[in-house]
């Protein structure tokens, strides 16, 4: 199939998403912040967690009242850098920034601050949390739990949080580095992408519940395909996906007295919930920023200066390609597939916000 | 290849090693912290990080005295909750049960340590750090740069370290949920463990340097064989191993000042020197610990009673197998195979300590 892309401007986009969150209830900041997320997370060609949720993940949601406009936030604390948020069923991205900025204000005070986030919705990508703390010469960490969609090793059927994690950390001349992951073969986006697009997925990444390998996306929603976890089988180390996934589960859920992921799904009342987790580590708390900062740029020419496999012209650093792709999209625009400027024309109509985001 | 195991026991060997460690100018401290974490590595299975090198890496490097007997660690502190040590290339196990115990302590105060480790050698298994710091009711966190065999996506030959991290948490009832894991297909260790046995190792784990699959682990050392990062391919996910393997030496080598690990590599000097990174996380910074351990309790529950997929009796969690074998091993001793048995006695021989350690 052959998908056709029209690029948007990464500004207008901005706006036209506050607007329309606004719309539904949300306050301007919180729109913004949510807003500018989203952007940041297409701008690095994660168009999976970008504003192609806006339409029937997000404003559907608020539609609902599933996710709270106006949620009232509440932070618990034992310890001077550590936290525990509710985030009231509000919108990911709102309680997440939250979390995040009071973990940075902790590692100011301490060295590191983290903070564990219970009763939250869908944050997009982990990235957009850990990139917050390079601008105050920290390094980030964040994770999520998501969608009950992965296969458990040993189990059938999709039992397991699609859960994510991003750890960032800041350089001087170059990229920052930013490593940005899901603990499954791909995250759910991807799946969607590929039933937009029509391509197939690389075998390997999705199961039925006999555990025979799907790589037709229509097949996943038929037959209820499972994600399998990163390393795919139990030679080549799946239990480190699998170990990895319920790390997240321990640090988002468990410490944050909620139920893990596979029981959240358990109950009407919750399904469809998830819980975050934010660490920010004060540099300057080991040694002088600018020290660190240029043993990252070292870092970083050392790999780029292997000797190349061949037929392979460079080698990149998680964080590299998507710092080029932001670099592109400023300038040229976001390009976004047809099913998902279709659905943000009928934001536009529904909630009477102009459309006027191409670039 | 048949080979034989002799059960050894735990408390015998413990002995035996600390006697061997300290006539190599350990002092006993010392010499008893790294037996312990070496014995409480063998009875968790771990066969490649264990006594196993106790006469090949650890002692080895004690004669040459490329490994300090009796090293100057220092610290540095910018934050209450952060540090570095300069480990002054002592033996692993003792730079990093330091390491960790400063990050408890921290952690005491303001909810999380970290400390980040440079100028060290190999620690054992990242498993015997993390799991310290559950009796204090804290998440435990250790990660270490490892020597330079594994492949980087791109690159030719053996280019960046065999780095590994651990993540454990505290249960009620349970054993405690422990993953320790290498970024890579699998530990170095398990190599050798192959080439003593004779079995071949899994298609995927290894390559020459053109890229071809090496299964004979024979071959990895006249072919100089690296060893893939998890993932194993662009399309299932590499770049998360090898993300994650460059987050070990960011936070390991580049925060404590410290070159990257490929590059420790390129100086005779530092050849086979490593970096370390410990982290404690106080549970009741966040919620009251016996609600974290009945949380994890319930969580290890949940997943335990998932269908099963066909075929499959129960679904282990990471830690699980690991804990059944200290439980078997207290018990029935630590087999260990014929190559290491004679290890020790060679050891035995050499030091005039008595070979008494089996079961």
């Amino acid at each position: 199939m052959t998908v056709k892309y029209i690029r948007v401007n990464e500004q207008k986009l901005l706006a036209f998403s506050t607007k329309v969150l606004e719309k539904n209830g949300m306050p301007h900041d919180d729109a913004f912040i949510a807003s500018r997320l989203m952007v940041n997370t297409d701008l690095r060609g994660i168009a999976s967690h970008g504003v192609a949720h806006l339409k029937g993940l997000y404003v559907q949601r608020l539609k609902t009242g599933f996710v709270k406009a106006k949620p009232d936030i509440k932070m618990y604390s034992g310890a001077p850098a550590t936290a525990v948020i509710d985030g009231d069923r509000g919108l990911g991205f709102v309680v997440g920034h939250k979390a995040m900025q009071e973990a940075i204000a902790r590692a100011k005070v301490t060295g590191i601050g983290a903070v564990t986030v219970r009763n939250t919705t869908h944050y997009g990508a982990c990235s957009a949390y850990s990139l917050l703390a390079l601008k105050e010469d920290m390094i980030g960490f964040s994770c999520t739990t998501g969608g009950l969609n992965a296969a458990v090793p040993g189990a059938s059927g999709r039992q397991a949080g699609m859960n994510a994690m991003s750890f960032a950390a800041p350089c001087n001349k170059e990229f920052p580095y930013c490593l940005d992951m899901s603990s499954t073969m791909a995250a759910w986006g991807k799946v969607e992408i590929a039933l937009r697009t029509g391509d197939m997925l690389p075998l390997g990444w999705t199961i039925d519940q006999d555990g025979n390998p799907i790589t037709d996306p229509k097949e996943d929603e038929t037959k209820k395909g499972a994600m399998v976890m990163l390393g795919g089988t139990k030679e080549l180390g799946v239990y480190k996906g699998f170990g990895l996934n319920l790390m997240v589960d321990v640090l988002s859920s468990v410490l944050a007295a909620s139920v893990c992921l596979p029981e959240l799904f358990q109950s009407p009342e919750t399904a469809s919930t998830c819980t975050h987790f934010c660490c920010a580590m004060k540099i300057s708390g080991f040694i002088p920023p600018e020290d660190f900062k240029k043993g990252m740029d070292r870092m970083i020419e050392v790999y780029h200066n292997l000797p190349k496999a061949k037929g392979v012209n460079r080698i990149t650093i998680p964080g590299e390609l998507e710092w080029e792709l932001v670099q592109d999209r400023q300038k040229n625009g976001i390009p976004l597939d047809e099913v998902v400027i279709q659905s943000l024309k009928e934001l536009a109509s529904e909630f009477k916000v102009k459309y006027d985001i191409e670039q």
